[in-house]
């Protein structure tokens, strides 16, 4: 998500840098027209403003205070956008280390994937000062297709985006229900799944991810291991704010027992194959389910 | 909806009679052109085609098999289409005893609520003979705006509602969970509801009921004791298809526990009650948010 960020930056006409611990990525960039560096504090030292698209909160520290740090080489005054998708509690205390440090601060997560981050479109759940949100103004305008300003402390953007994958995880984790119970059922997996995307039934992750379920392809675009962590970040978030999420919780223990069976690493809506292994029915269309499946 | 259905099937030019226990509903039915008649005999004798719009599998054995019931007027070889939403099991078993008679059955739930019936756009699942679909086509086409025919036996229609129901149902509750989730960290309701409806965690029940709950408004549009029901179906077949469904039954447990509080006969929405009443936090929009609340 962070070449789709930085790409479309570059195409804004933003003097933009970047570096990832994938050569292979560095190279892409460079090949695009970008600048492509070789270490953290290289892409950081006196930028108007850096974006961290890490995957956890142990990932952003180690950008921002570990050896070659960003945090060192940024100049005073200079904003400091982390993206990704974290606890609460965690971009309370990164926000306050940097802004101890003399940095501005934006909590902003987003939302959209790897396809909403290549076009340009993502939307972007941010908290942090004016004046932040003012020098960051024309990176948010070349990435996101919507902006949600949620406040001025660190911390606020985190929540917005971990409620909102409350519903995305535990939609997906529906999706595979509704099939694999049609499976065992009787009916027929194409037909639940038509019937169900065009009626009241219907959610943005049924309508995306039944498809893959029914062509039997998991190809990752997005894995199930990071759906245990972000799920993870809801519950860790219940817990901390006394908020009971029984919904949650077991669409939770769902992903879990997925990435249990081997399956971690695979697309998301493999969360479908803990039901299919106790059923013993499988959601593919008819037409794939030959003499050997 | 059967109100709905009756009218559609009359604009369509189709010679229709209508019953119901309450005698506004049958003046309504008058005013609009239709003939109200005054039993459910009346209604079944010499028709072509029965629809029974009711609520549960014993309310359609009532009208079919209860004193003066639907079966004995019914000419033999005429269609009973059988539209309510009951257990896979009930359909069957109703299905076979009409059959005994000599009647053709369709097992037709339909999907789209009153607005569906009004505007006669609903979405019907239905499982019977050829024959039966082959009669019951002026109807059908009058009704709804989707047909699905999923097979020859009774009992398969019901079972395609039921798989629906547990998306509807569980997306429902999920709503809620996010909704509260939202208000008892910090968030601003309406900003989740506005970031969610645009984003990937997104369903169709979350657009819809999100605003009723943003605006305090229970008003009796489908009630929380029809999930209650609903869902019950979704756990019965469940069980007797040997299908775990651990969401479906979290989510069941929330809307008794809505019913329990005494909110079975409001709006469904109202299931963010229960999250409301354990964590403290109001999820209505915050300018409705006055000191006496």
């Amino acid at each position: 998500m962070g070449m789709g960020m930085a790409r479309n930056a570059l195409a804004a006409g933003i003097d933009t840098r970047g570096y990832d611990l994938s050569i292979a990525a560095c190279e892409t960039f460079a090949e695009a027209g970008g600048m492509a560096v070789g270490s953290v504090a290289e892409a950081a030292s006196d930028v108007d403003v850096l974006i961290v698209m890490v995957v956890n909160a142990a990932q952003a520290r180690e950008v921002m205070f570990g050896d070659n740090g960003a945090a060192d080489g940024m100049r005073p005054g200079s904003v400091a956008m982390m993206c990704c998708t974290i606890a609460p509690k965690d971009a309370r205390d990164i926000g306050k280390e940097l802004l101890d440090r003399g940095l501005l601060v934006l909590d902003a997560p987003v939302s959209g994937g790897k396809v909403g981050a290549d076009a340009g479109t993502l939307t972007v759940m941010a908290s942090g000062p004016k004046e932040a949100f003012d020098i960051a103004r024309p990176v948010l305008d070349a990435v996101s297709g919507r902006l949600y300003a949620v406040g001025d402390e660190p911390g606020l953007g985190a929540t917005y985006k971990v409620v909102h994958q409350l519903a995305a995880g535990v939609h997906l984790a529906v999706a595979a229900e509704v099939m694999a119970f049609g499976a065992h059922a009787g009916c027929d997996p194409e037909i639940v799944a038509d019937i169900v995307s065009r009626s009241a039934g219907n959610s943005w992750m049924f309508s995306d991810r039944a498809p893959r379920m029914l062509d039997d392809d998991f190809t990752p675009r997005s894995t199930v291991d990071i759906f245990v962590k972000d799920l993870g970040l809801v519950i860790e978030t219940g817990y901390a704010t006394r908020t009971p999420l029984p919904l949650a919780a077991a669409a939770h223990q769902l992903f879990l027992s997925a990435s249990s069976m081997g399956h971690g690493r695979i697309d998301d809506s493999a969360v479908v194959k803990v039901y299919e292994s106790v059923t013993g029915s499988p959601v593919k269309r008819r037409s794939l389910q030959g003499n050997g499946s």
